[in-house]
């Protein structure tokens, strides 16, 4: 096949993208382009993670998941991490500009601001970053959808990629709980006789280990009323509807949360080695995000002091705090605080359920 | 100014571009598109470096390189080094890619080949590697210049590009090699009476002092040897001229290198601090280009193994040789090996023509 | 000289330290002796950056800092700084521990903490962090100086480090402003007859170059009082003194930030060169220890959850609120708010006095 | 229980131990202490890793190795490449020292180099790299092992250490080859009627679909040799024996060969989930250890030029030569040149063998 390096690559498209709101790149300094540059970078990087985040999210979203297809999700996971990695990687590079270069452009962006990132903006949405726990920029802007319109008030392509995002259901986490809720517990499966019964008694039993071991009797207390899920309508979506429609959203909440209690205690199960490593991989891909947050902190801080940002937001003091309250997988996160020594856990039912075809568990 | 972080960035323009040869980037597999835009972002990356290795290259090659200059110089080179950091960084990118994942589409890249990346070629080219020295990529192919033909066998643009590039002198090798040669050397610079005395008697005096540190006495004649320039036509182009012309590449080659043993030797006088850097950052700067092509080298034997590359080339061993083979600041590299210990230096004479106008040296 | 590796290195020594409470790490599990291993590796760390602080401290406690020192004072910092990134780095090891490997040996810690480490309390005392400044541990802890008591209340070898730290004056912070605060500005120095209204004119100069750009009333009225020191004596150390002592203060470190965004304004000039690498490094480094504390608190987070700490301390918000609140180098921050584009810069008097010895500045 | 973080981490001991042939540190310059102290560092990791490798010898080295602990297998052998990679990243640190730096106290090392650290030479062996491999150290040097004795001949703890890891056998490679050897083959085992043809077979199909993939005729009939285990001796032990030995040993080796191809062919079966995930460690791993060995001879180059080494070698070509010699999983490296895309592959027999208990597979 006659193919080119240049032309698979699309290489002079490519190159011609960066001269902002100049007619030539020849006409910007090192440093704006270099700005410039980074920007897209970045952007290339949220696709490549938009599209990985599609892909698991799919892959859960199906009413059975396969098992062998989760090796894949964690694949999926754990590139999205890798790229977070390098992107937080890029900001050791914005910060050979010193502030005065920036300064020299800084009056071409206007209101420009990274903030309008729509393919962010669209990676938390699909992961499940409701709209309701989003910090507001400060600077009496409106939402963040508001930051997205065109200069004349119209809806931008920004604007419509994040409109499009919000409606694409569901979120990672949503499809994953869907996934979580149906996890084999000491043996059983939701719509099995006795299965309420089966996961009551396995997060009974673990609470009491739990407070055998715990000093705290407020953390003990915590613990159980965590794992029944009596927090549940703040973590899922049942507002203010009845008192049957709460029930329900508790005991979901509660076996999803049995689910990844279940599956860290047994790890080791074949059957569960693989979820275990997708609940290892979300955990490690959120921290990343954290640290990315954060390290994005750290660079505009560096590079442009505690000024107004561009796009009216508090700066500084916004990104740090985004970092540490923007958390999709709170559940998953909470269970960490609950782990038991193996020596301390409940004993296990059934664990022939969890072995593989041609040997003992 | 009305602006915005989509317009400014070309978000759209360029999330556009990575459907290599199909009509759309959905039809395409997640490792292909990941693949398709690590090359664009090596791209990206290329051009920064370029960016930055035009205005070094301009400033050393100015008639008279002001001191003051100098430090934006060292900004210069060490970007580029950082950058060099991050492509290195991409391969372990890459390489979350099975194997059989790139066999997938392999097929399409037809003789494709990264090989075929003209911004590589033209950093090379700037930085002053010889065409002379390019290794042959094997398999009966033609120059590297060849490669960069569209399948028809008309340039391409990757080929302008390249030619443009050969024709835009001086390399940075050459400018810099002439702004070495002007150093004042025991406080004589060339074209003042009696310079070239001067400049002996301190390369004799090193040679000495170095001769009584070391043990090989083949090292110690190979040392003399190089300061004096014996082995210039090999570093610098009088090809088989007049005696007359090979004694004066002699004695300016000689220079240039008393430069860097002054250099280095007397590393804290203040007129040298930035020099010294600038040194310091070309060995920082080449070194990573080593390590960026022996971390290629790495990635490629790892998800492609050491099959015949896409563009014909050896593959995994054109990419080690290459590394270990393409060095632009030869002499620079060969100075490290003849420091000395403060201790063992020759007296320095002239101090004051080295110090700051405001205080002693 | 007959030398041997090992003798030199101490291995045997060295290799014989890892068994914690046991008689012989071959007792211990593989993460309890990789999790001892790598504190041990952190307090080597340690010590390499405490060795660099003292020389860097040394350097600027001189009634004197020659010029060409301050080359090998950015050294001392920025290797300081390339300590730290490694320390960060190390978390992501102590992430291949699971909680539950960790839980195995978690009560052999008893109330051992990462908390009690001396050298790390002794580096933020040389830098300059006021004890006033610093974050109750929680839980009904004392003092951070009580936590390094033996259990039987005696003071510890680690207590006796801190205490013989907080007599080793001046801190970095200290030295660093009294080196600042003897920056020539606009060719003045301090004890010159006009020196007050020489630094004042620059410094209103510069605050109304500063009010004509900037839209805030408020950005702008601040920045006057700071560049006035108004806000002094909290930065400084005169507890309540004498109208006298507070207003001698204020005109003390008005100089000392004048010298900071004079340094920054006019960093090209040959004799500011360094002292703005200084500034640069300083940021850099401080910048990589809120860095390091933020990885530190991700680390704990995913590995141990939201738990208790084993020192009694409230574990990862602890972690978090200090790496935002501990800042040693306010000013050098504060000045970056600041900052102007060249052209927006006063006028430059004096320049000559800028500049090398052999030429124009 | 009463602890305290300075002794269970023995602080004091360990802060003890950087005076390298001085009576105290006090007497050395930073970058002594330095140079020292990264050298302890290595060695702690060293320590780490050789941990780490016992551990998952034994794992393999099992008549059956539970299919559920090849999860920790696989944590092992990534968390040394974790090791692997903190230590390449030290080397940046080394080069914060200049070669005069280093020049100063260079003497006081006499014979002592960093080739003397008997656990890299430990990790080696235990890896399985035999002696007869070993590129030789250049300037007339004896064996590997007589560069560890002391100045006086005498066999130094580093001999011992040697000595010792020698006599521990199997390696992780014989370990691994006798747990590959098992690997069921289109569902059939070692010791089960018909399975010599079974294998022969599935290895025909497999070479035949190689064939028409492949343009090469050379690489063709490569692969189908390598398949058979003809090169056989070479990568075993069957010195100069009997024919009959030297078949077995093929047919040893061609089964070997045929578990890589399988599990990496059919990698989604969950059975063969882990194996993959153990080969992929591998390959990371020893991947790793070769940009370890790069990094290491950049470092040199950079730090201390070409000169010859303290220990008597070749430097830095030493280095980049062990760097592309030494390579243990041969076979693993190997088989990714030959690997098909999933389409190509022969059909999969029995896959109801590598399914879980309560699923298909």
């Amino acid at each position: 096949m006659s193919s080119t390096y240049w032309s698979y690559i699309k290489v002079e498209e490519l190159l011609a993208l960066q001269n902002g709101h100049a007619k030539s790149d020849e006409d910007l300094s090192n440093d704006e382009v270099m700005f410039i540059t980074i920007h897209q970078i970045d952007e290339l990087w949220f696709k490549l993670i938009l599209r990985e985040l599609v892909s698991v999210r799919n892959l859960f979203a199906q009413p059975v998941v396969p098992e062998q297809s989760l090796a894949s999700a964690v694949r999926g996971i754990r590139r999205m991490q890798a790229v977070l990695e390098h992107l937080a990687a890029h900001f050791s590079l914005m910060e050979t500009m010193t502030t005065r270069d920036y300064l020299d452009f800084r009056d071409k962006l206007g209101s420009a601001s990274g903030f309008q990132s729509a393919q962010l903006r669209e990676i938390e949405i699909l992961l499940g970053l409701p709209d309701a726990e989003r910090i507001a920029l400060g600077g009496g802007q409106g939402s963040y959808l508001e930051a997205l319109r065109d200069p004349t008030g119209a809806p931008s392509s920004a604007f419509h990629r994040v409109q499009m995002r919000l409606a694409d259901k569901p979120t990672l986490l949503e499809a994953m709980r869907e996934w979580l809720y149906r996890t084999p517990i000491q043996g059983s499966i939701p719509g099995q006789a006795g299965d309420a019964e089966t996961v009551a008694t396995f997060l009974d039993e673990y609470s009491d280990h739990h407070a055998k071991v715990t000093r705290s009797q407020k953390e003990v207390a915590e613990a159980r009323a965590f794992l029944r899920g009596e927090d549940a309508p703040a973590a899922g979506s049942a507002e203010g509807g009845s008192t049957q429609a709460l029930e329900a959203e508790r005991a979901r909440a509660s076996r999803v949360r049995a689910a990844l209690v279940f599956i860290e205690s047994y790890r080791e199960l074949p059957l569960l080695a693989w979820p275990r490593e997708v609940i290892d991989a979300v955990v490690a891909f959120e921290q990343q995000f954290v640290v990315f947050r954060q390290r994005h902190a750290r660079m505009v801080e560096r590079v442009i002091g505690r000024r107004t940002g561009t796009g009216g937001s508090a700066g500084v003091d916004y990104l740090d705090t985004t970092a540490l309250k923007y958390r999709v997988f709170r559940e998953v996160w909470a269970v960490r605080t609950l782990l038991l020594r193996k020596g301390d856990l409940p004993a296990l039912r059934r664990p022939e359920i969890y072995g593989f075809a041609s040997g003992a568990p």
